[in-house]
């Protein structure tokens, strides 16, 4: 059977989720609100994000409505910025049975509930749709564009809307894995980016390798702790979702959250740190451990200390040394 | 208390221990054979290694029962082919209380048993030996020499002495934490050359990051598989010993078996291909479950038929990726 998907988002991860689709000879149409973009797809190119890469032609609407119309499956690709607006919106207008896809990761802006666990509340009022899957991995889009192997978590409550989905993007070079601990994969896909930012800073600071490996050990354990605290299963964390992403983004300047890491000691923070998630969820993480105080996070104090409070990050390495080599 | 610890071996991890060592004041001789090497080390260098970085000037010795006379530490720091025949006329030779520590991983030559197994059963022959102490975890010598931050297990059965050994070398800079499953530890230094191996290919085959913290990923929870079945924790695979030296070795070119992978399909397996570690483990643990077979090992059997049958890589991946999808 052919399904309809509507994706919402003409960015890079939005056009590489359809042009798997496409690939797998599903009915794909592209929502989005710039002109030249969707003009630009319908060519067959992104060059915003892809340069002359030569795509598939896609159909495009910046009518919502009509994007939405007989969808089967919606997925949202777009800014996390935006996405309160459009989802709300959204909810009210689907009138048939759908699946809804999210391939965003984080913070609900202006919330501490996880972008998933949010939609998961809203879509309550509305029976139409059946449920949230996340697509949630090491999947940078342009290595997707270029058919690299890639594997990544189809994050549900519900297994069997996940199965569909993993089966809607499954193919020789895209992989998909079923994982139902919904908390699990969005802690590791939230917090991955804090610890991606610390390892850029290691980078910044003129630390090595060996530096970074550590890092990112100990960024698990403690992502593993936090998550632990709100209820999720102790091996999600390296799973896809998780230890997969943070070695994807921990260590590349294809990352933002890395690149900013790794030059902020040589700047101040700019109007850009705002699009930069890990800075976000360094922030909620810090306030909610604050409040409740149940459990350690070393790394996150230390780095909203360096972050928000301009402590000397050596001063602050050097207590959390001290601090791991006591037992 | 001043200790006197003998460092046998003066290559690029002997000398790195050997100055960890030095900069915490203790008393340190290091043993070797090359002459022009200890020459260098005499006078602060070793050039072979590490060009012009002035280190410390170091007590040397080619004699063996100088170096380890009223030494209460003995450190191994020799290529793995010569361990067996120092190790034996060592553990002869010492007649005072000693706690040897080693830093070689993998498997001790011509054998099934780890390196730190196999010590283990053999001191047994001398009641002066308190215990093998293994030091384990992602720790280039040369990010080591340079005093970038480094943290690494301690590690023995015996907890006692792994704190001993973490006493004697912790500093501001180098950070050890204790951990007494020793076969855990053994399968993640020994299994994450295998999947090094493996990250190599998937660079020298044209796959992106995407590919190769997919494979990581699967590759650590089959490394768990298989160390569950010689008896090891489950977490200790996540540990420094085995996700952090992976991370290390998974995705840089300063290790020989990434390396190895990378250039595998531009050459034949040369003579050097003698002293790839993760070579030796893939053949040894590819026979020791085909043998008992009690667990499937879908990544170690595809990476031994590449490398072994010459069969075609991508068949190899297609085959990986249907396991995979397939549940």
């Amino acid at each position: 059977m052919e399904n309809k998907i509507a994706i919402l988002g003409s960015g890079a991860m939005g056009t590489a989720c359809a042009s798997i689709l496409k690939e797998n000879k599903q009915n794909v149409i592209i929502y989005g609100i710039n002109d030249q973009e969707l003009d630009d797809l319908k060519k067959g190119y992104n060059s915003k994000y892809f340069q002359n890469k030569k795509l598939y032609e896609f159909e495009v609407t910046k009518n919502l409505e009509e994007a939405i119309k007989e969808a089967n499956y919606i997925l949202i690709a777009i800014p996390t910025k935006f996405i309160p607006d459009v989802f709300f919106d959204l909810v009210k207008k689907i009138n048939n049975k759908t699946i809804i896809i999210n391939v965003s990761k984080g913070f609900w802006p202006n919330s501490t509930d996880f972008i998933h666990t949010k939609m998961d509340k809203i879509i309550k009022e509305n029976p139409n749709i059946e449920g949230i899957v996340s697509l949630i991995g090491p999947s940078f889009a342009i290595d997707i564009i270029n058919k690299n192997i890639t594997l990544i978590n189809s994050v549900s409550k519900d297994i069997q809307l996940a199965k569909k989905v993993k089966k809607l993007f499954s193919n020789e070079w895209f992989g998909v894995i079923i994982n139902n601990d919904v908390i699990g994969a969005e802690v590791g896909s939230t917090f991955k980016n804090v610890i991606a930012i610390a390892s850029g800073m290691a980078e910044g600071l003129g630390y090595s390798t060996n530096t970074q490996a550590a890092l990112l050990t100990i960024g698990l354990k403690e992502m593993q702790k936090y998550s632990l605290s709100l209820g999720a299963r102790p091996e999600t964390i390296y799973e896809l979702s998780g230890l997969g992403d943070l070695i994807l983004t921990g260590l590349s300047d294809k990352s933002r959250n890395y690149c900013f890491g790794k030059s902020f000691f040589n700047k101040k923070i700019d109007e850009n740190a705002i699009t930069i998630e890990g800075l976000k969820a360094l922030e909620y993480i810090y306030a909610q451990n604050k409040d409740n105080n149940k459990i350690k996070l070393p790394l996150i104090n230390g780095l909203y200390k360096i972050v928000y409070n301009k402590e000397n990050p050596k001063e602050i390495i050097k207590g959390l040394m001290k601090n791991l080599i006591t037992d």
